[in-house]
């Protein structure tokens, strides 16, 4: 397992020389070196568990069958392409959300000479996807298959995006839009289809099935999706610092938290008033307040519940599909996620 | 010919509709009025050509043949797409240079309740073109090929957008970085690929044309496009405001024109130390200075020769394609935009 992320961290660097080189635009000395300085801070710095799991699920769909190096090298390709497209996701958002630092370094954009042309640089990384897969997968069946699958999962994230921003437009914090409906749909769109069902997907694809015959698997992985947001939500606030490696902000951040909208479905009127006094302010004695009213409500055993019903659910669709190397793919997925604590 | 603008605008409106119920992503009512609200203020307001161009090049194409409602569809939604290319760049263009008008009205990011939400809108209308192209052109033997056209000329144009932006970084004003060739190579990347190849190679395309075979073409669009913006900024200086509907201010904004560049090319070394002192400062005597050496130096006898070289050599090499179709597409360009005074 070292030896294949080793062997994944490699693919990176044939692929940022490949980009340095590109025929189709005439780089100077400068431009070049911009590039590769702006690939190498925003690209391999993740846990890159969306990139690896192409390998991994492709790996599965093979039933034991060993991959040859070609194979590993396009499974690999396919993987950074996601990688790719979090980072174009990531230096956008920063910006939109005027973070200060992501992977514990400053945001891109808040290098002193790189400012706003951080725009640019992210409309670049997303640029670099077709670029990696014309060059490796242009002579494949499934090529045209992969152009769409990377343009509809760019769209579906843009758009869950979209509504994320409009929900939570600075000066119009509103509880009364929160609901578990929106919050679905904004997990759904901007988190699940890229992060859970598109690494799957590219695997398919790379083993000759087609997109269509597989509605269900990818149901499930959105699904999946959204429990792994709902668990991100439960450990911003009920994590352990430690171990998830920061300290959730999102009751001061007034995020549309999977807590505060399930506070908002439990509470009465006056619990109701606590939250719409409280939420979405830094002041530590409001965050506290909100704390103890998801006590009293007993969100924490609220989300237990969730979370077996979850496992129980998204088990016994795995186990309905007809194809056990699917479901070994799915079930891999689950375990990685299931009762996680960061 | 206003028929055809009509008809053109027409499009607009069916493929908006399109868009706004996009089976891929579930909208809430106010996601879809967003859309459709930016939509509507930054993609349509332009003067059109680059998407006209398409129907006409197409037209030109058959040789006289009428087209079916349907061709005209079809070369429509191209021009469109193109447009819609040009309003993710320009939304996301206004962001970086912080401008404040576009088209006679505000900037998008400038509506207060919009601000650098801008930037997803822009990354949004960019994954509109994947979406229209799939709708209209999935079964289409060239489907490919269009997704692989515009994926590469998005490309060059951000390509050619990080060099402007890298060369012109804000507190480094530095005219040494300005020469012929960094300016040709700006122009070439950033405006010449989607405002003069892509239309015709869109039309090239759906009139079953190999895009490989048309190497010279796309050169000769290229060079078009180059001497298209070195006119663009011969005006700003030398334009009558009155005709080109705003006062340049490309001496002020440290621009890395055509102007400066010859400038720098021809003078001497006091002339230089001049240019070195004035240029880039909104101070009227200064902008005054430098364009009194524009005028020590006749740089508008030397435009007007490159004008009429420009001319003979775009002529000639139309003049050496073998086909009489392509030829009368490639002049049509030319006609439209020699001796333009706007
Ligand atoms: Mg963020
Ligand atoms: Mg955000
Ligand atoms: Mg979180
Ligand atoms: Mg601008
Ligand atoms: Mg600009
Ligand atoms: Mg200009």
């Amino acid at each position: 397992m070292a030896d294949l992320k080793s062997k994944f961290l490699n693919v990176y660097s044939v692929l940022k020389s490949e980009l340095l080189e590109d025929p189709a635009f005439e780089f100077t000395d400068v431009s070049r070196q911009w590039v590769e300085r702006m690939l190498d801070y925003n690209v391999p710095g993740g846990k890159l568990n969306r990139g690896l799991s192409v390998i991994d699920s492709y790996q599965l769909l093979q039933e034991g069958r060993e991959l040859t190096e070609d194979e590993i090298f396009l499974a690999s390709a396919l993987g950074w392409c996601i990688e790719w497209l979090q980072a174009f996701f990531l230096v956008l958002d920063d910006i939109m959300d005027g973070s200060h630092t992501r992977r514990g370094q400053p945001c891109w954009f808040r290098l002193p000479k790189v400012g706003l042309i951080a725009a640019n640089d992210g409309v670049l990384l997303r640029n670099h996807i077709p670029r990696i897969l014309r060059k490796h997968f242009r002579e494949k069946p499934y090529y045209v298959d992969l152009l769409d699958l990377f343009n509809e999962v760019e769209f579906q994230t843009a758009s869950g995006q979209m509504i994320d921003l409009i929900t939570t437009i600075e000066g119009e914090k509103d509880l009364s839009k929160y609901s578990l409906s929106i919050h679905r749909r904004i997990v759904q769109y901007k988190t699940a289809y890229y992060s859970f069902y598109l690494s799957v997907a590219c695997a398919l694809l790379m083993a000759g099935e087609e997109l269509d015959k597989h509605i269900d698997v990818k149901n499930i992985l959105v699904d999946m999706g959204v429990y792994f947001q709902v668990q991100d939500d439960y450990l911003d606030c009920f994590g352990d610092p430690e171990t998830i490696g920061k300290i959730g902000t999102d009751i001061e951040d007034f995020k549309c938290s999977w807590l505060v909208v399930k506070a908002l479905e439990l509470c009465n009127e006056e619990q109701k008033k606590t939250l719409y006094e409280n939420y979405g302010n830094p002041d530590p004695s409001k965050v506290a307040k909100v704390k103890a009213l998801y006590k009293e409500l007993d969100i924490q055993g609220v989300f237990s519940e969730y979370e077996s019903k979850s496992y129980e659910k998204l088990t016994s669709s795995i186990e309905a599909h007809p194809s056990k190397a699917v479901q070994a793919v799915l079930k891999s997925f689950l375990g990685k996620i299931y009762k996680r604590h960061k």
